[in-house]
């Protein structure tokens, strides 16, 4: 992408990268030091891309940088069913890209035909609107969990990627009615969405979604321009944000700038190259990418949110408090949370503390559990696993060594955690 | 039910009761023998609902007689994408009605409504039809591996109860909408179906759907009068099967009599009490049916269908094959099967002998796969572990004990067959 020209505003894009491992792989390719006097003219187009990005709330915990990627502490995550919009997690993967609402465009472009049409954000606005309740989490949601038994490539998430809003937008499948698409299309099978965030190649975030998802009713698919009651903050797609219940937070695209109707997927990085699932046994050597489909909907996943792992727990009468979240994609909703101590001799079922009313498979959001889970008189310490089931009877995969996979992504094992016990 | 009459044709209706822990309750209760003269009365109405069933396939393996339910030996299953007629596995819950075509009628009532519409045979062939390619599984299918590491109750189903066809019929979508339900129905929120099979108190045989799955073109429920291109078997539902794709068997319906539109599931002994998940630590004293919803899609499951469990495999260039099937309920397709001989230390993804085309959400059969797996060469014997992953990554969970549950329903871990290494 820099053939010919300075390499050095890649190095600012994509800040993920700046690592020992590949400096150690550049290092074998020196061939001497520029002297310190040849420099100065590299150094114009050397502007930081993250300057302008929004403030962030101080107990958002950064992944990374730049681009800003960061997640609350689960036990603060699971305070709220809907959570505040200062606290969301943020997984960007360009800089935040600032846009006046006022000259504003969306443009919808059908593959093969010259004309677009453009609305502008007032336009959409004066359409009918939807508002609903939608859960969205990132692929890499508990990739630390992953790496701890093998090391992959990607963001090391814990397990608050994830996050509930209400957003309030045009349904899509307004939009592509409008636009002279079939309620029944057999010609186009994908839409695209790209982002306008972009890199220094001026190439824009991209993603798709299988048609169907966008022109069915029960697909839910809205282009909102409001979380939760407000317009949606900078780091959450300002002015809008494409909101795909159910599936992964990749094809959510933030900052919408176009709309094309295709029988192709989007032929981006994050939908052709990255966001896949790949067997245990497949490496970066034998990694075939056209082989794996996108990741759309999400597999059902939970995660135990309080007490924190090594923390020191009160034991009273004879029972520890645990609580977390789980969810499932595709519309289904959580139906059991199973919690064990005993490394699953006995399953104990955990209490919705709060559960979305909307039946499958139109149920997009998570459910908060909390259980008092006997523990032995014994034990001065005990695992605490969870597992979920959804409305499918779909459960959670056991361990992580057998779903593991070179990207990290569908990190959904049991959730594992180990503390200590305290007794009055 | 039997309350002031005999209790034999119960006796004869349910003969999968007539086991020796029920007998040796009963002994507890005797008070007396009847003598052999008093005793002629009582035949009168012991004639055998059976007397009727029809002639059944010699490869058909029974797991019970009356009712009769059956299914093949695995390795033949897997001989045809497409299961023949004779070869499908029956699961059947009453005796197969005798039904006289010229005289069938199904009734369809919506509830609060006084007036009912009927169909005749003729008049539902004459109205548009589909043709669907759909799998129908068992909720208890490889119940006998769950069985393995605890007793349940059920039927000791191996890993056949499964089968696939081609079925032609009646979008039931087009029957409601005739009958006045309108497209974004909100008032009834499921369908029930009755069957025409029935037991000596003539209650028939019931299942319900949730209404969004009937009315919704992409679920793709028809009211079939062919399977495999010639009319429905007796076995499999003359004259009329509703086929409710991605749905687990029980709840499409055999013979079916009646459809009715209604705010309440069906309130059958099958939809209420039976055909539901519950946790592990359930037992029969704890268990609330009224705690766990009815199974409708089922989760992603595979198995391996050949070698046999405790056959000798030949070993070719230091390999051996295996062959099985996986499949996924909710239209999901399946996106890859792995394969292991050493516990899971390396994973080998399968080849796919036979996959429909169609795109999820509306794929609904099964996968056909076959790998040739290396094996270690001092290896006397090896464990073949399979699983599957779904279009929304939903995978198998690994062992039985964690999802077993007290009917056996659900059985869906990794499948395990250990076999022992001939080489030449």
């Amino acid at each position: 992408m820099a053939a010919g020209s300075s390499v050095e505003p890649f190095w600012m894009l994509y800040g993920i990268h700046q690592t020992p491992e590949v400096s150690a792989i550049f290092e074998s390719y020196r061939i001497g030091n520029v002297r310190a006097g040849d420099t100065k003219h590299l150094t114009s187009d050397m502007s930081d891309p993250y300057a302008n990005e929004p403030k962030r709330h101080f107990a958002l915990v950064p992944a990374s940088a730049k681009p800003f990627n960061a997640e609350l502490p689960p036990d603060v995550l699971i305070q709220n069913f809907i959570t505040p919009n200062e606290l969301f997690y943020v997984r960007n993967h360009l800089p935040v890209p600032e846009i006046d609402p006022k000259t504003y465009e969306l443009e919808i472009e059908i593959d093969g035909k010259e004309e677009t049409m453009t609305f502008t954000l007032d336009e959409l606005k004066k359409m009918p609107k939807r508002t609903i309740t939608v859960t969205i989490m990132c692929a890499g949601n508990r990739r630390s969990d992953m790496v701890k038994y093998k090391p992959v490539r990607g963001l090391n998430w814990g397990a608050a990627a994830i996050g509930t809003a209400t957003w309030t937008g045009v349904p899509l499948r307004d939009i592509l009615l409008q636009a002279g698409i079939d309620e029944d299309e057999e010609k186009y099978k994908h839409i695209q969405f790209e982002g306008i965030d972009a890199d220094v190649t001026a190439k824009n975030y991209g993603a798709s979604i299988p048609i169907w998802k966008a022109l069915d009713k029960r697909g839910d698919v809205i282009l909102a321009y409001e979380m939760n009651g407000v317009p949606i903050p900078r780091d959450h797609g300002f002015p809008i944000r494409v909101i795909v219940p159910g599936v992964v937070g990749a094809r959510n695209v933030k900052w919408l700038g176009k709309i094309v109707v295709s029988e192709e997927e989007s032929d981006s990085h994050w939908q052709q190259n990255d966001y896949k699932g790949f067997s245990p046994s497949v490496d970066w050597d034998t990694v075939d990418f056209t082989k794996s489909p996108a990741i759309q909907e999400l597999p059902v996943i939970s995660a135990i949110c309080k007490p924190a792992q090594g923390s020191q727990v009160a034991v009273k009468d004879g029972k520890i408090n645990v609580k977390g979240y789980a969810w499932s994609g595709g519309g289904q909703k959580i139906v059991r949370v199973d919690v064990t101590v005993d490394g699953g001799k006995t399953w104990h079922v955990a209490n919705f503390d709060h559960q979305d009313t909307v039946s499958p498979p139109r149920h997009w959001a998570w459910t908060l559990w909390s259980i008092d889970i006997p523990v032995s008189d014994d034990a001065t310490s005990v695992e605490i696993w969870s597992k979920a089931v959804d409305s499918s009877y779909n459960t959670q995969p056991e361990s992580v060594e057998n779903i593991w996979n070179l990207r990290g992504v569908l990190s959904n094992a049991y959730h594992r955690i180990r503390v200590g016990l305290k007794r009055e």
